[in-house]
């Protein structure tokens, strides 16, 4: 099995049940999860060696979190314990054209006050073939900051290939000081993945005049900002997801990847949602099993799409689906029919 | 904070959970609700001092109602408490071409018994600028005949814009009763909203060779409709809600306004539904807010439309939605994406 | 009241909640079911004197599995008592592009190891007019085989009218084996119904070049196939569902018959899916109810989509609609609007 | 099968879940009950030919009430459909010393309004051994009255066995009109249960001076009641159970029968309540069963008592134990070891 | 209505369900709690113009906090808006030996970072007859601790009577900071509460050798200390609560007040537990209530333990009873018998 | 961490909730376990590298019972995939004098039919200190009676410590097959734990005249049994618990222990009941651990029987507790006081 890392934050997610609004909830529903855990699940999932690294502290939420990491096949065992608190998101599931809602409080939990020293990156990288990380990472603290380059700084010594995906959260931190912090986080990077919103705000290139609430997609201005961005860090691989919001529950869904020399558009997958949350995620999972297995980009491309437009149909952050699964919507199959 | 107020019956709701059938409930999702109560709900979220009138029994279950309503930041001082019941609806819930469906059980409930002296009318309207009540209220019972009138001359004794919902009900009395008792109200109201069904039943006007279950709208049989309610009754506004069913699952949802001069039919929303009970209240709410707020009655009618396409996604008979989150999509957000 | 009988397996149904995958559920929603006895139900809820030969274990899952049988009014005298084992099948319920998914454990099970002398089918056929099986009953084992023969042969002597449902599974046995037993039935059946996997499948021959993932339908092949069927079996109605799966959470549904001269295509419904298990045994307990009370076959086939396109928005194996339900949507009001 | 015949009101029944108090509850659980229905359902369970009469109206939530009867195993065919409305009847379960609350809501049910030629009393009564009722069937109205002594009177025709629980109710009737009634229907009564409350409140005889709630019991208050009982009214039976409420949760059980020689005082159980409604009703089905099969009175007794006591650890109103169960416990394997 | 004031924090209470542990649970029951709010509800029930002072985020979960409040009858105008954060705790319910578990994540939340400008205590305290708070308040944050001593200031500027629960929680703070701090605000006190593990690290008065893990309770030891606590702060009452704790299920409950003059205890209760949480909370509210009203300082005791006793069988951290069911039992009646 | 190996069968459990019987069930809570499997999960909460051999299919039920381990921390490398399918236990939980009780649909599990050759013994048991099976294992079938034998030589091979769980299982196979099978396993066998009922059965030892459902415990009977099983099979130690069954809510609970030359007899617990299953096993899971972290075997079995105590107030068949809380238990702190 080829190991891959991940590193991030796993939170506590607490969920309405039923479409309920937050002021209308007797109860959450639990689960957990955040960027890169999520793509830990998925790649674990596609029977690979997935290892998360994170920090965690020594009380029962804690261990819930690394019982769910492990009930889903992913190695919690670069999983530091310690620190205050694990960090929590509410969200509310929105329907039609009401929108859902996600609560965040996530400040000062364990990982985002981790020390470099709480982890052995020598160990950590040592074998590996791929490591994993999101700009939610260095955005949690300074010291999120530090320990995100030096993992970076362990996985280039170890000739690990690395992936990004931006995701820039604006509760976080600034676009100035997201550009500041990720420009310089870039030279270890090979590929790249970022969605619509998130292109700008950290790394400042302009996606031309898309209106991301309209549902029009202006690939033209994602090509140029492409090429931009591959000639400023020599990305191996440029990718985004395309989402087109029709409403909460019904989206379009699609890719694009550029490899220098080519921009290639999936196929889109028009899909009713449950669950919509770990949607970027499980399309790096995709895009991440799919390149290390040895796919071309267009079928990696193809084969992500399919498995995060899955994702949307799957309650929770995470893409509990097999590479079985995947292939058979990617070839073409999306009628849904039972499976006797 | 401006004071309205509503009067009229909170039943019990006991609806089956998960598209279920009654036969196949083995519990009920319990919330209270009723015509008047629902637009009081949505006044208090908008931020007004909304005051609900009714009679609630003094056992537990009238409790529960008072503490729902007490909740949603609904004031309960004018619910006098006595009788009998608190009526009941149950509700299954449908899906597709399976209608929903409503057993009512409200008959000898304390509010459809309660006396003249149970209310204070002076104290009640006081300071109050609105007064809104349903066709379902003076349906009721005799006794609840007399008690609308008598609320609605204290109204207007008190100089306080009226409003009513025509809100015809089969079940609780005929069209003759019905003409009979609201054309002798309509003089108090300042504002009429009927919906398609009800026009013709409470007050007599055809309108037009609508056909409701088609999912055609005949817009001008309308217009002929509201001149002739307009001339018979001097109503400031006539309005109605215009719903194109096309299954169980997806309406289409706008309305129109009629102000002695002109119409003006709002943007029309297609709304995957949640909960299709209490979408003419959120309707009224919605409109009601917008006027007491100085909107005009254009933007008036776009703000509850929208109010009122929202509450088809939440479960439940109160609109629990706030001012920000209508403006966002009367302003022309519907995309239904994430918001964190 | 019409005595019919109905014969074959009832499964304890394992069904994960809320869209969850296998791997997610921490409680199964359980309900009972099975080809046979759907349409047994479907017979009680039009009224007739319905009854189901089974035989279940004596323990409380078997109690279980006749409670629920009689809750919906069908008559449970003809089980049988012993054996070992109920049989399952878990169902994990899809959305959008992903499929449900079936997994059957039914090995075993007291029905497929029943003895022809533990029913006394002269007393089961007395007095009833009609009597339907499908190919699972006897696909579960070689003594189902026999079994299934020897039901047939005492309808037959008592003058009672057949109807099968072809219903391949593949998990059950080969095409070959199926030809063998199914092609020796075919003597007793008056009515065919056979969905476009099955035909092939059971009888051999061949619906023309139908992809059904891909909601293309080919009417024309059916007829080919149809015209071969009433030659070969001189059956009074061959009949076919239509199913244009757009993905899990949406179908077309309509049916096609033929009576030997003419073909009839119903009116074709979209249905938004809450539960599409136990669609086509609607389909059959509509057709049979319908053909029992005298409707001509056209009359007859489109109360029969009708209450199957009703069937796939109930949770559930069952299909709990009545005649009037199903008349008015036959008669085409598909608005779904409340009934109040 | 021998046919037992039983009439009253059965109930929707609606109760909080995990102890919560009404005001509390988002959802009631559902079953439906009321005390003849009860021992109807005993009655069934032991394996006799149960038929229950009532009336209900034409809805689905009178169709509930019948399917819940049916599912398990009563008949239901004498069971008229018409009227308004189910009873409700609503359940907060109480803990420790925290009492369970009932808020009834059953005025105007089918049943209190039910006229005598909504049955056929002499089809009911036909080849039935035995006819049970409660006092509350004829405190429900006087229509109810009526009807009440006219079915007895059809039972006596028919030579059947009759029993009554006096089960006073202080909403429904006063200890006066109480009195008037039921002394004048004791005389079709050959087994008479009363419990502690009752006696005197229904038929004026003084029980002493045992004081309910302080867990005393006088069994030689009950010994001079239940002589003067046997004396005025030629009973062969008069049957009490004893409760001794230590708490909500924890209550001794037992019973005492006179045969108008002899008092035989039964085992008394310590039990732990699941849900302690439907005790006294479980008590009588025992007592029934026993004595139409033939035991002697001390053996019938004690059948009962153990029946009884386990169904408060059953929720819901049904007693749902079989023969076997009971037998165990009555026989002394009150261990509660696992049975596998 | 006699107004009463508290302040303090309210969290979140994440529970699991059915005394499942954290790590098995896949969802959180949600009410929210805290040692003053839930006193403040317990005065509301009782009839009281009850007031809570505190501070919550304007999100969501500030509004769910708002609302809870709101629907037991709280006044919630004092409740200022903005901060970070709402507090939460987790709560895993324990059973028999296996002791229930509270994970607290309370720091930085609202209450915790406001500022004495976000209160108008001059406004608050108009009219008030009784401010309480806990000691858990000032341990929050040394903001919190200036908060405390500055409303404290206010209350007997307008004369209102101030009682305290020291209810020390080590998590917040030392016993040396808790002295420290404590010690200097008891000079605003008139009412002191404490129960035995408090006293000492509080106040610092030792009471004597009780081992509270033994169930063995040391009067004598209490009556020096409260001796000394009434001398060192010229308190009106001193009390404290029992608690025998035999498991996790089953305690004993009982209280002592002394007034200068006399001790006096109570009659002590067994309770078998739903929700232990809280307990303390019902007493204090208990107290002020009987206090309040006019009691003497024995019956008002008496009618606290009742009170609180009481609320050990009611879900969630607030005590929903009434002034009746808490005579109720404080007169003797502690059968829990049905009330029909 | 030391290596420690089980091996047996895990099964779906699908019992009823809060106290439901089958009959009433609408849902099955789902959890996986076993007796072996239990124990696994127990050493691996312990912090041990505990390893569970097994056999199930390639379905995602069996990925079900795989997650369900891992999440809990036991390695699920050595279990071998394919087969039919999983077994199953149906769970209805018992109350007061109602008896839990337990159907077994387990026939014909992958495990019953696995080869020796899905195994690697030489692989499992390298650097192993422990294996531990029970009397279920080689009951399942003659290859899973051949399969034990295999893992038991290789076991002896590598020097690994031995322990047993007699755990006779009637509906398996009958006391003399057993004694057949075991007697000749027992040479393996270090130490050997078998509960009141089994000794006999599986061994053919008699415990004197115990007669377990009176609650009556015979120490002396054991005395004599436990040195026969000594001379006998040369055990180093011979253990059994000894429950007593005062009903199916609350047991007495203690073990006893024989080390060849001493009778040890633990402390007694009294129990409330949450979940009874796995009691046995989380006592085996206790004392393996204990005597392989080095206790003596008094420490030993004072651990085992607290830990198999905290077991019975857990829902699941897993002990889900850790070292310090079992410790804290068996060092006396029963009060089941809050931690907070």
């Amino acid at each position: 099995m080829k190991k891959v890392v991940t590193m991030g934050e796993i939170m506590l997610r607490l969920s309405t049940p039923r479409y309920e609004r937050f002021i209308q909830a007797d109860s959450f529903d639990v689960v957990y999860g955040g960027g890169e855990a999520n793509v830990a699940v998925s790649l674990a999932n596609y029977g690979l060696d997935s290892h998360f690294v994170s920090k965690l502290p020594e009380n029962p939420i804690g261990d819930s979190a690394v019982n769910h990491l492990r009930r889903f096949g992913v190695n919690t065992d670069y999983i530091a314990r310690g620190g205050d608190r694990v960090g929590i998101y509410y969200l509310e599931t929105g329907a039609s054209m009401r929108p859902s809602k996600v609560v965040y409080d996530r400040a000062n939990s364990s990982i985002s006050e981790a020390d470099i020293k709480d982890f052995d990156f020598d160990e950590i990288f040592k074998d590996a073939e791929w490591f994993h990380f999101s700009g939610i990472t260095p955005a949690l603290s300074e010291k999120a900051t530090l320990l995100t380059e030096e993992a970076l700084k362990a996985a280039k010594k170890h000739g690990v290939t690395v992936s990004v995906d931006l995701n820039y959260r604006k509760k976080l931190w600034t676009p100035q000081r997201a550009k500041e912090v990720m420009t310089n986080l870039m030279k270890y990077v090979d590929v790249c993945i970022g969605n619509e919103e998130d292109a700008e705000k950290v790394l400042g290139f302009k996606p031309g005049n898309t209106d991301v609430t309209t549902g029009e997609l202006e690939l033209e201005g994602y090509k140029s900002i492409f090429k931009q961005m591959k000639e400023t860090f020599d990305f191996k691989y440029v990718v985004t997801t395309l989402r087109e919001s029709y409403s909460a529950s019904d989206n379009g869904w699609s890719a694009l990847i550029y490899d220098g020399n080519e921009f290639y558009h999936s196929k889109k997958y028009d899909v009713r949602i449950v669950d919509r949350v770990g949607g970027g995620d499980s399309f790096a999972g995709g895009l991440i099993y799919s390149l290390i297995s040895g796919k071309d980009y267009k079928d990696a491309l193809e084969f992500a799409v399919a498995a995060s437009a899955l994702k949307h149909t799957i309650h929770g952050d995470f893409n509990l689906v097999s590479v079985d699964e995947v292939e058979a919507l990617a070839k073409g199959d999306a009628s849904g029919r039972v499976q006797r």
